[in-house]
């Protein structure tokens, strides 16, 4: 749904001409192709970066989590809105993009060309999203602590799990039964359901002086392993999406490649820690840190995509690995910069492809996705909430607090959607149906938690430069 | 030429049916492709960070610049030797590809989509090597400081003129009349002797104790202003290059725009910079400098390149101008890690493009490039240790020394090559003549400015980190 009132954005007719007549053009030759796709790169990445910065520091003015506006920067710039930042593959054509528009304009780019650099232009981006989709998780994994996780103990553990298994089934047996959605959609519908995104949950908890409290603590543990069940959960669903139907093969293979592939990479990790310690004291040259790093998580994550895993549990398990190095402070520092650059490149583009056009309630055939969208955010609730009952052994604590803590989707939830948009599997309305969900959910869960917190929440916010989402 | 030795890096037969059974591959779909780039995306990146790493750390162990061993390690990972990175423009075809056969053993790409992953894989690196040259030289831009520029005065100022002119003058005519070398390729080259190479100069300055000698306040200033005319040089020739012919229309053109745009960009900057440190210290969420910066710094980029001059020459002029405002050493402390990971994508991407088999003298007609490698060197040295001699005013000063200081080439010389092999203009011979007399000028200028400098080498090398080019 384009909307009426950007017509003003498409540039006049004698706008072309000025520019040729001012610029002393030269009609676009072959070899300049590429140099416009990188102008149009160029173009994308200003308009993705100005969407992120706007969308994540008004977020963060009105109390949410800033990736929750970088999100909602995209939404707007994207196919749903401004037509800014379109893909070939969401069914834009080049005639859609206005980027294309002012290629054409201002740079020469000629009508002949246009869809060759169309596409061109969307696979880099594609791919540099991936790129911060993995630097994420990579970061993630290096916040994150294998010994940590075993010291929050059992009563993390048992929120994490029930918070999985809860959400999945209910996800997944709603959408079969109440919706007739086919197995694998509704696997992916359910899956969807479960990560709690760490880098919220840790930096609302933050932001309301909770992080230390005891809810906060299992909040946290359960959150770190929740990540863990949800990307391998994640392994599991994308390669089912991948050879399209449920069999028992299909579900055994991903489920012990993922741990294999999991444990043997952290075992392995731990045995080369000590090498890669080794080798980047002896490194003389800049990026001695950042680039063997760079080299682990990469060959982890193609060695992941490789056996029909998704890259991004590689890079989470490299960062896991190097959490545990002495290097780790520095390559904490140093992936800051990086992330910064890439990471917004993965949510602005995750909510520029979703069209929320196919959430119009005005349109009837609509109504489905949207019932859905609401079903799926119940069950999103619903189905954490639940998990404070879980706790034992903890009299007097504060049960709603911790399930409440539990709501916020994330990073995981928007990777589904992407996984599951790239492989196929999806219908426009199931995405969209997620997408809201983990808008909605990262939404309400500051203004509950400060309620079920009851005291006044104790102003101690963290420097927002030392947390993950945002 | 491919190496006789390497056969064996070809899977056996038996390997990719082992992996199929091992790993239950199912044939590839077509939304397996995207995900199939994305594998061979970070295939790449793993060779190229592995090539950049063993050359730069082999380079600088052996007292050379970094960026010289990582040059050399694309020339060995790429089309020139093992095979490993090679690119379609360059004449490969995917079945050259070491990463796709890979892919196809391993990963199960099918033989039929090989072609457009291979075609795929290789924009996206060149669009990241790209990005590498622009974050270089926004890196260059922040090092590089106007007031200073002013302060080491005329002496730095003639050495730069005359270290651009006379190898600028002797490289075109001895193409043209010697060589028979076409006016704009041969345009192009003598261009390529232009610029020193800040990065190394002043690398080399440090590592033998010699950056705060009067020579060595002369060779840095000089290299400075050099690396401007260097960028204005190189987008006059990049335009001629890119219209093929030579007129006055063509040649004022740029040469005006390049001025405008330089100065308009740095007059506006500074006005700009107010803001820009105002917006910075106004944002609260990660990216807070990086991203407006990067903002900034890719609208110069496509302003440049979309009025024909290069994107790299927007991207210096942002760097000159926040070299100018209170966050520059935030922003100099955050670009580090990035220009870490994109600019060794660059330099192994140029030399992994350079088809040294044009340069074989068992081949009669390769001899003619390898004459003009020759003589390049020759005037490319020449050109630069003349320099020297237009010293005034300092009486007892070391002109031999201030000579050999501007010898070595880098990063914009290299800029030239990918420019030039870019737009097409320069034939192979020209092109590899041309890194040849990068690589060559970087090789002798550290032994020979040791012994210019007779007195023994105070050895007092100042972090590597802290440097540019490596």
């Amino acid at each position: 749904m384009q909307l009426p009132f950007l017509t003003f954005l498409t540039p006049p007719n004698w706008f072309p001409s000025l520019c040729k007549t001012l610029l002393l053009q030269a009609p676009t030759t072959q070899a300049e192709s590429g140099s416009l796709v990188m102008a149009g790169v160029l173009l994308s990445l200003v308009i993705i970066y100005f969407a992120s910065k706007v969308g994540g520091e008004l977020s963060n003015s009105l109390g949410f989590p800033a990736v929750l506006g970088e999100l909602v920067g995209g939404v707007i710039v994207g196919i749903s809105a401004l037509h800014l930042l379109v893909f070939p593959e969401s069914g834009a054509e080049s005639s859609n993009s206005i980027i294309i528009t002012l290629l054409q304009s201002t740079a020469g780019l000629s009508p002949d060309s246009a869809n060759a650099t169309f596409s061109s232009m969307g696979e880099v981006i594609s791919v540099l999203a991936e790129l911060g989709a993995i630097v994420l998780l990579f970061e993630i994994g290096l916040e994150s602590n294998l010994k940590e996780l075993l010291a929050v103990g059992p009563q993390a553990a048992i929120v994490a799990i029930v918070g999985v298994v809860v959400p999945f089934a209910g996800g997944t047996v709603g959408l079969i039964y109440l919706f007739g959605v086919p197995a694998v959609p509704a696997i992916f519908g359910g899956a969807a359901l479960t990560a709690t995104s760490i880098g919220i949950t840790s930096k609302v908890l933050s932001e309301i002086g909770r992080l230390t409290s005891k809810e906060g603590q299992i909040i946290l543990g359960a959150a770190v392993i929740d990540d863990v069940l949800g990307i391998i959960v994640l392994a599991v669903v994308a390669s089912l999406a991948k050879t399209g139907s449920v069999d028992v093969g299909n579900v055994l293979y991903p489920v012990i490649s993922a741990s294999v592939f999991l444990i043997g990479a952290i075992l392995l990790g731990n045995v080369l820690n000590t090498s890669f310690v080794a080798i980047a004291n002896q490194l003389k040259t800049r990026g001695g840190v950042i680039i063997p790093a760079l080299i682990f998580a990469f060959v982890l994550s193609y060695i992941a995509a490789a056996i029909h895993l998704e890259a991004i549990l590689g890079a989470f398990a490299a960062g896991l690995v190097f959490d545990e190095t002495d290097k780790r402070k520095e390559l904490d520092k140093q992936i800051v910069p990086i992330a910064d650059m890439l990471v917004p490149i993965f949510f602005v583009t995750v909510g520029a492809k979703t069209d929320f056009g196919v959430l119009n309630p005005a349109v009837p055939s609509n109504r489905e996705g949207l019932i859905m969208a609401t079903f799926l955010i119940a069950v999103a609730i619903a189905g954490k909430v639940v998990t404070g009952l879980a706790v034992f052994g903890q009299p007097g604590i504060n049960r709603l607090a911790i399930g409440v803590g539990m709501i916020p989707r994330g990073e995981v939830g928007l990777v589904f959607a992407g996984v599951g948009s790239a492989s196929g599997v999806l219908s426009e309305a199931t995405e969209a149906a997620i997408i809201m969900m983990v808008i909605l959910t990262t939404f309400i869960a500051p203004p509950l938690l400060r309620l079920v917190f009851q005291e006044p929440a104790i102003a101690k916010p963290e420097k927002s430069d030392a947390s993950i989402s945002d």
